[in-house]
């Protein structure tokens, strides 16, 4: 079978990271070249990877007619027309999340995609996690009953730069975005979210209307309920945790450590902080979606997260963010 | 120092684990009598633990001069007028929770304690637990900074009874109610709850209105927030778990299990299950809380968990019904 | 079904711990009398527990009719004397480890008892405790297999006092007796035994031949092989762990820690340590073993450790010492 | 800083693993020529990895003045004399464990290593482990007192080929010659070892004079004592454990598991198994390993692993066979 031809547009930090991923441990697919509107950028990792091509308009590669498939690692605000033009010129699409902040964006993406034809799949990296994988495979045939009650941390090691979070669209979009996800691939469908949170950490946000902590639970459509827990300072490390408790047992993925030494001392035993950050906790899983990315465009299969869960993550994290305000249960049919 | 001569009025499931302890286990107190309107129930435990008084009717021993504290743990709908009777005879006093399902018979019962100037303990069991305490010891010197979030899982092994749950006040009422109290405990006022939930296992339930899983938030006065989920069933044992997530760190207590067996076979490791339920698992916490009560009647001290206590766990349930019917976030004010 | 009248002879440390523990936990023992040759140690816990009859000479309750079995917990170089004048004098026993230091007194305690046809245990607590025979309850059946290797760690918190210790038979015939008996119970019989070891703590133990730290090999009848290991000084508490690996699998049994809970902090998690010895360890163990032993008596059947037990495990400790001065393996049939 | 020029000699089951690791994760080097006997062989990874340069015999390398490090991953009967003339060629030399069977062929590579003055790095990956070097890191400087007591688990999942066995040196100088290093590692030399084992898996090693089973005691120059365990035949996963037990403290590395999914059910909860083998257990570390390689190479440092290291764990192994055939302790000086 012969390998995919790629290319990768936005080479910044996710960008630099799928780049190398695809050079070194993905032989099913052949980069051919690399665009960033910053072309020194760009220019490095190829240079670094022994890449040919690089590019600073995106454009050039539309034209291209040996490249089939192009990821997209840009700045959010850039994603939808990107997709646009990308899915216009009938090439298939990965996509880092979110697809937007705005759902009227998000909709006129997608329908070029439809129309054209390609495959689209967003970078919800966590479902590719073999923890939390290992979870959905004992709760979905249903050995241990139906679910019932849904829990989610997920907390950020630190605050990302103030810039960064200024054009975020803020917790609910930018992080709780992932386990919104996580919830409807795990137990299924959100009917309704009530949101609470504030600013516990960073005064700074209050600037923005951003916050640092919240709850945030869950109606789903087939009855069972959850809880997402966020925060954007847990001290110890990048605190990932999920449980699906049904009616005959639990499943729950427990943290990952930095390493499993443990020192017993008169006041205890001290083990492992967790991982850093995404970068670290989820580097097999960023290998692991642009695979099966490539897999499903070399097999003409179903890519496994569509553009319609990278909306419907959007919608949740509207829904959310409309809560918080109006202090109200929020259905996720008011939103769109 | 001479002990405490007490009485317990009420030996069913509570009350004769608390008889069997004091006889038993507080030497600091001289179980004096015991009374039960089953008297033959009673007289069983009388005859096992060489206890020489047996009453049928609890007003034989408020007047009898010699008794200085009564523990009461009669079915919930008496507390509150055997309290008023027992606080007017002068005497001090250990009673179960819920004081009352009702607030006004709560507050007749407190405003008689008052009255009568006598020490009242709320058995708020859960407080004296090692592992919640260390919890506190970490949290409350704020070492690891202001408290963000709270999670609390609680979750009962199986249903009790049909006939119990009748008459229990409902899951907020019966089960969440120690979970408001640990939330007060470790975090402090609460403000606002907002519930979900439903029947998922028992469909009977839905005949008195009742359910059987849910999630409530909390909102604190400190401006954190917090999540609690219940069930009813969790097939893998009593299940009791929490943490106090704070700018600097967490704290967490996790579960205990019936062995620290763990046995390796071709699918992975199988390790014991939980204490079946609160009885195995607080079996220690049933000692402590009326060895306290004892030791604050002897040294003339406030008592652990107060009226105040019982009757702030009280409005939360009701709140968390409230919000339950009427889908939308209570205020606590609104409850009284 | 009646009572078993039992008496204690010796109110030390473990002589009270047993006498508080079958006053107020084992019902089915009626306890009639204490002795102590420091009559005011008796009397002191007697008091405590309103137990009626306190001498200072035992030989005063051999004479009772009305006592049916004794519990010998003095110190060890008593244990076989009165053992045998126990036994002739037609009362069941339980005797605290070790039955002696010199296997000829042994032999003759063990002689009296046959001859008078008394039930014997001797004090191998942690056969009670529920991980331990909850990993014996996953090998014995052969379910994982034929047992391959026996790890057992085994470690005091810190050194006991001088004058114990040079009087204790040290440290093979103080502490790893109790991993000797503990591996006979996992695995079956000891045919040959290497020992390692030295002072590395506590200097003072050279005077007296004792070591503090050691490492001990076992070859077993059916093939297995293990490997135990001691100290005198684990700072983090009482350390107590097995494992048998089996050819089809492996059965562990950790450590129990002082409690759940775990702080997490920029350089790590910090769990609770280890109880702090034995008698915290091991308390249920305490209450369950003499239980046992009640039960046995009443019932009458044999006793779940045998003076066959005390005696193999005096043994093994005598043939570690030879294979530590001689650096060489030693079969269990050179010592006798 | 200027790439280093390296070449594969032996590109099986390890050697492949070296051959893609530096081709893709080891930018600092650039892998000019890969070479096998089985020219098809090494001709199949050359070809999926872009590699120019394919030979069958390796002498064809050692004429290239242009390669300046060859790592050796060929059959152990063949380091001896590859490593002498790749010495010879003034080639720095990674080489795969053991060095060799034989202390003669051993020490002849050796001699010729020194007089060559190139370095020499010894593939003892675990050394690479980040949990064995936390507790390297925890117990070397000294914060937790002496090491008093050493424990290594290393156990296989299962039995490699028989054909392979037959040709291994047997359990002691293929498996347990990892452990001997990790001891020499942790500990510091080992004076002394006495062994114990026998076949308890598989009868057809009986054949062949080798064993499936083993504990292995050590006496340390520094006073310390240790016990390793092996076996060959674990079948929840491979098992890799360690701690070095110190007089004010314990350093542990536990195992890591194949993900963090727990399923709780009404027998208990059901944690994952340990990773299938080396290759997944140690993967990082065969990166790590080569990485530090390089950059010695680059820098002109000493490597981690020394020739030294290499031939002492040979030694132990050969000392750990003369035990267990003789039965007695064997001193390592009696090796040479």
């Amino acid at each position: 079978m012969k390998k995919v031809n790629i290319a990768v547009i936005g080479t910044g930090r996710m960008g630099s990271v799928h780049t190398r991923n695809i050079a070194r441990l993905i032989p099913e697919a052949n980069l051919v070249a690399v665009c960033d509107i910053r072309l020194e950028v760009a220019q490095a990792v190829a240079d670094e990877l022994g890449i040919q091509r690089v590019v600073k308009d995106y454009h050039e590669l539309l034209a291209d007619p040996n490249i089939e498939a192009i990821l997209i690692a840009t700045s959010t605000n850039t994603h939808a027309f990107i997709m646009k033009d990308v899915a216009a010129a009938g090439k298939h699409i990965f996509c880092e999340k979110p697809l937007a902040l705005n759902l009227a964006d998000i909709d006129k993406a997608l329908a070029g995609v439809a129309e054209a034809g390609v495959k689209l799949q967003v970078g919800f990296n966590r479902r590719f996690d073999k923890s939390f994988q290992k979870v959905r495979a004992i709760v979905a045939p249903g050995e241990i009953g139906r679910p019932c009650i849904l829990r989610i941390t997920d907390r950020d090691p630190e605050l990302p730069a103030m810039e960064f979070l200024r054009v975020s669209g803020g917790m609910f979009l930018d992080q709780t975005i992932h386990d919104f996800d996580m919830a409807r691939f795990q137990v299924g469908e959100i009917e309704e979210v009530y949101a609470i949170g504030g600013v516990l950490i960073e005064p700074e946000l209050k600037e923005f209307g951003d916050i640092d902590t919240d709850v945030v639970t869950l109606k789903f459509a087939n009855g069972a309920v959850g809880a997402i827990d966020n925060s954007r300072q847990a001290v110890y490390g990048y605190d990932q945790r999920l449980e699906v408790f049904c009616s005959n047992g639990t499943a729950m993925a427990n943290n990952e450590f930095e390493n499993t030494a443990v020192m017993g001392k008169p006041d205890g035993f001290l083990s492992a902080k967790l991982p850093h950050f995404f970068m670290q906790r989820y580097a097999p899983c960023y290998v692991d979606e642009v695979r099966q990315f490539i897999e499903c465009v070399r097999e003409d299969k179903p890519t496994p997260t569509t553009g319609a869960d990278g909306r419907a993550a959007v919608v949740l994290g509207h829904a959310a963010w409309k809560s918080l305000h109006e202090n109200r249960p929020v259905k996720v049919s008011e939103i769109g």
